[in-house]
């Protein structure tokens, strides 16, 4: 028996472990895919993988699933965070969604001088973490970070995580190494598999100076070089994350 | 004197030249953009590179243009074509806006066997392209094909040029060679920088098996690999497009 709908839900997943389903969860289900009693669902929660369920009780204001047995184990993707600017609410939604199915441990919004969004829904960013790894197969939802400041971050910045700095203000400078990556600092050394990373987008506005001059200075940071066309925001996230998956991530 | 502004004209551009200005532009450079005489917008025509000129005259319904000097010549991406099957009409437009921003020289909207979209508006897709190469630097326009279908394509395919065949059913494979693609045929050798290739990404519902056969026979093909996650179309195309240019393209 496969199931063709693959539902995320907050709650622990087990042998003969029964699951309630909410009001908007009943409707998706029972509703908009028309299934009933008997038939399968395939249900994660991003820590205990995947497992077969078949729906017990079909209502319209809930419902309940009996989980039969695991169909895939969990999956966590490599240590990767996505550090971004959020911008325009469409393409910020949609950053989110790529991490997602690119594979990011850890969505983080990060407020810099030429950030204009103030704030961010990170419940809202949450679902569409949700919704992108019901989609792409995946066992793990990252987690989205509350917006943070970029100076903060990078005055409590964890000492082994390296961080592949993406500047627009690079376009067009070849790529000097086979990583694909402009600048690897002789302090820091070269990457190993394994390491921990973080990915940094840059805002629409660009890195200010300080803020281009502080990210050069530290020895955990490397320049990455995304081609000769200035990329949005978007774009340079699912390539810098692609070039990392193909160099160091899950991808090889 | 710089501009902050860049337009895509078609028209010839060279020193002395006088651009004519459509309803539609002299709306967007001076009712939107606030432009007056004297100031200055880049042009390019996906032709002659890159232009600086100077407003001559600025009307409600047209206006003039004095074009004075080359900013930056024609820079022609690779010869990397994009092939996709179109998918819901936001992500359509998306993939095109990326292709240009990726650098692919002709995007070709594909017809499979388990593509849903019997048409495609041409002039919309091609409107997509101008913006983005408006946005992100380029001087050069993607040509938009006509829908084409897959199998039609494939009897008359130019046989110089390699093609890069994305199949979500390869998820989860690891990369088995340093190119991050998947089989390199014996037939048509190892790639090598200048060859003319093409990516071709599957529709949603992936390929069929009859396609899937034929496009893994071709001795042009080269099948790859992105990541143990499903990847949607869209995000498929970037993936694909940084693999290829940051291997054999304008990245290096």
């Amino acid at each position: 028996m496969t199931a063709k709908i693959r539902l995320y839900v907050d709650h622990p997943l087990g042998a003969g472990q029964s699951v309630p389903l909410n009001r908007d969860q009943a409707h998706y289900l029972f509703a908009v895919m028309r299934l009933a009693a008997g038939d399968c669902v395939a249900l994660f929660n991003g820590r205990d993988g995947e497992w077969l369920a078949e729906v017990a009780v079909a209502g319209k204001r809930g419902g309940e699933l009996a989980v039969r047995a695991q169909t895939r184990p969990l999956q966590r993707p490599p240590d990767l965070w996505l550090l971004f600017a959020p911008i325009k609410k469409a393409r910020t939604d949609f950053i989110v969604e790529k991490a997602a199915e690119m594979g990011a441990a850890r969505i983080v919004p990060v407020l810099t001088e030429f950030t204009n969004a103030e704030r961010i829904r990170r419940d809202r960013l949450r679902a569409h973490a949700i919704e992108a790894a019901e989609q792409c197969g995946g066992t793990y939802v990252p987690e989205v970070a509350d917006l943070t400041r970029l100076d903060r971050l990078l005055d409590d910045w964890p000492g082994n995580r390296r961080l592949m700095f993406c500047d627009e203000a690079e376009a067009g400078r070849p790529m000097s190494d086979a990583d694909g990556f402009g600048v690897v600092p002789g302090e820091a050394g070269r990457p190993a598999p394994g390491d921990p990373w973080a990915i940094l987008i840059g805002p629409e506005g660009g890195f200010s100076e300080p803020e281009r001059a502080r990210l050069r200075g530290l020895p955990f940071a490397h320049v990455a070089t995304l081609g000769p066309r200035i990329l949005r925001a978007d774009t340079a996230a699912v390539a810098a994350m692609t070039l990392w998956q193909s160099r160091f991530g899950d991808w090889r």
